[in-house]
């Protein structure tokens, strides 16, 4: 079996399709067998991948944010760049949207020869789908893709997560941004490196005027010593307008914000985070969850503090794990 | 020691000045036998709390936070409320911002019989004052206290922390808030329910542009489905205009929201914030953080995937706390 891991790191590495996708597929499994499998294969693997520049898209639904990532992707891999397209969407896993609904969302970009589609992968909480996602991502970029587009659904937990493993995050709206915009949940915005007004064809003035309004919003979120200043752009995935100048920004952007460090931090900052989880796992293993429950009881009903609480817990644990 | 603080206890319940001070300065201490002691006295004022408005403001340095605070709180207490200004200031607690401080700042407040003013605990982190902060609330709202004004310096951190233990929370501005807003922290607009445009009488129209700016930017954060919206207002804590009105803003709110609803779920937010902050430091203790140091490297230079690097400590801290 190791040698088969092997053989599929070579296959991978020399740019094989069937074999990235088989790496994908063993990566999102949740079998214990093939969870350690997918662990030694990005072991041979880590270090290998090229300069790909990671991008996460998001927007309300009815943004046109697949006609969007399609019309972006394929003027990337006409220019001969390689474009792996994969999705963040633990929602419409579990309603079944899968290979097909992505390919039918996306049509030309899926025949292209230098693009890859990966939809959600099925089934898991958003926490695993995110961490199978950044697996993929090392996956995508060790077979050689340039560009990784992550598209996230709007349902606020998903942006934070791909946020936090992107080089940089663009949000898409809609020419009434005024009223489009409240679909957004409070802090999605503040994600956003670039805003692009989408279908700008379909009322040009209405999204000059909604431009203007998200570059007020934006300024007043960014602090005066942000390393980037985060832009309002428009565009029209129909007409292709406003797609060029959309990739000039994220080149714009790649080429002002030192990326390595910020990977750097973000790898970090996912092992702390998954520390931490496993470490509160383990807790209430050890505590077990029902006297954590009736802990939490006795401070909601105001029997104890909330101090007093976590103290009573933590005797009861300490007693518990005998250390 | 336990009739003491019996005693304490009926002395603050009975109002007396000198009891809350006496109590607020046990609760602060980090003499272990004090923090005892601060426990019990909670316990014994468990449910003695009044119907309190607790309201936290913040805004950048310049702003004029103190007279505006001042302001508010004598217009309040002249109409018969009892109200008590706290602080959450680790910085200025480091270099030595204490009572003689603020009661230099608000000079009228501090000789008021309806006021009670408390500068910031002095040391400690910034969680560990949040803590404190929390329960010198709950020994002001049992002394009778009818409004809690917690007060932050607009660092970032301290004012979620604010916003996870006050009812509402007001983001003070000045006129030109383009350029002012600046220096507000990412996030800090979205905690607000209500933002005020202060010091409106130095430049009237700076201030209504500044209100409608304002305004257009907690629209575009707030969603449709929000139980409040937050409002822009302006007002002149030296002439006195806008304070009444922002009060009745602030009723206006409480009659709106449903404030139990709110505090029961800060209160079981914060006990889920400090449980998993103890299960964290426990998993640290057992596992040794020079054990967690060397893994956090590897996983930074690539030697182990962030996943592989959790494993590995889980599989550690198993071993020795051998359960």
């Amino acid at each position: 079996m190791t040698t088969g891991i092997a053989e599929l790191a070579d296959a991978l590495l020399a740019g094989q399709r069937r074999a990235l996708a088989k790496a994908i597929t063993l990566a999102e499994s949740t079998r214990p067998e093939h969870e350690g499998q997918a662990q030694h294969l990005l072991t041979l693997l880590q270090g290998r991948a090229g300069k790909t520049i990671r991008v996460g898209l998001t927007g309300v639904p009815g943004v046109g944010k697949s006609t969007f990532i399609e019309a972006l992707g394929v003027h990337l891999a006409d220019q001969g760049q390689r474009v792996a397209v994969l999705a963040v969407d633990p929602s419409s896993a579990r309603t079944g949207g899968s290979i097909m609904g992505d390919k039918t969302r996306m049509p030309r970009l899926t025949v292209h020869p230098n693009a890859f589609i990966r939809p959600s992968p099925s089934g898991g909480t958003l926490g695993g789908v995110a961490r199978r996602t950044r697996e993929t991502m090392l996956l995508c970029e060790a077979a050689g893709y340039d560009v990784l587009l992550v598209e996230t659904v709007g349902v606020g937990q998903s942006e934070t997560h791909v946020a936090g493993m992107t080089d940089l995050f663009v949000l898409l709206t809609l020419p009434n941004a005024g009223d489009e915009l409240q679909g957004i949940k409070r802090g999605i915005m503040e994600l956003a490196d670039i805003c692009v007004v989408n279908k700008a064809d379909t009322n040009p003035q209405a999204a000059v005027r909604a431009q203007t309004e998200l570059r007020t919003a934006l300024t007043l979120l960014t602090p005066h010593d942000a390393p980037w200043r985060p832009v309002a752009l428009k565009a029209s995935a129909l007409t292709g307008e406003g797609i060029p100048e959309l990739w000039a920004k994220v080149q714009q952007y790649a080429a002002h914000v030192d990326l390595n460090a910020k990977r750097y931090q973000q790898t970090a900052g996912w092992f702390d985070e998954l520390l931490r989880e496993a470490a509160w796992r383990e807790f209430q293993r050890q505590t077990g969850t029902e006297v954590i429950h009736r802990a939490r009881q006795a401070v909601q009903s105001g029997d104890l503090t909330a101090v007093q609480g976590v103290e009573k817990l933590l005797a009861s644990h300490r007693e518990t794990a005998s250390v």
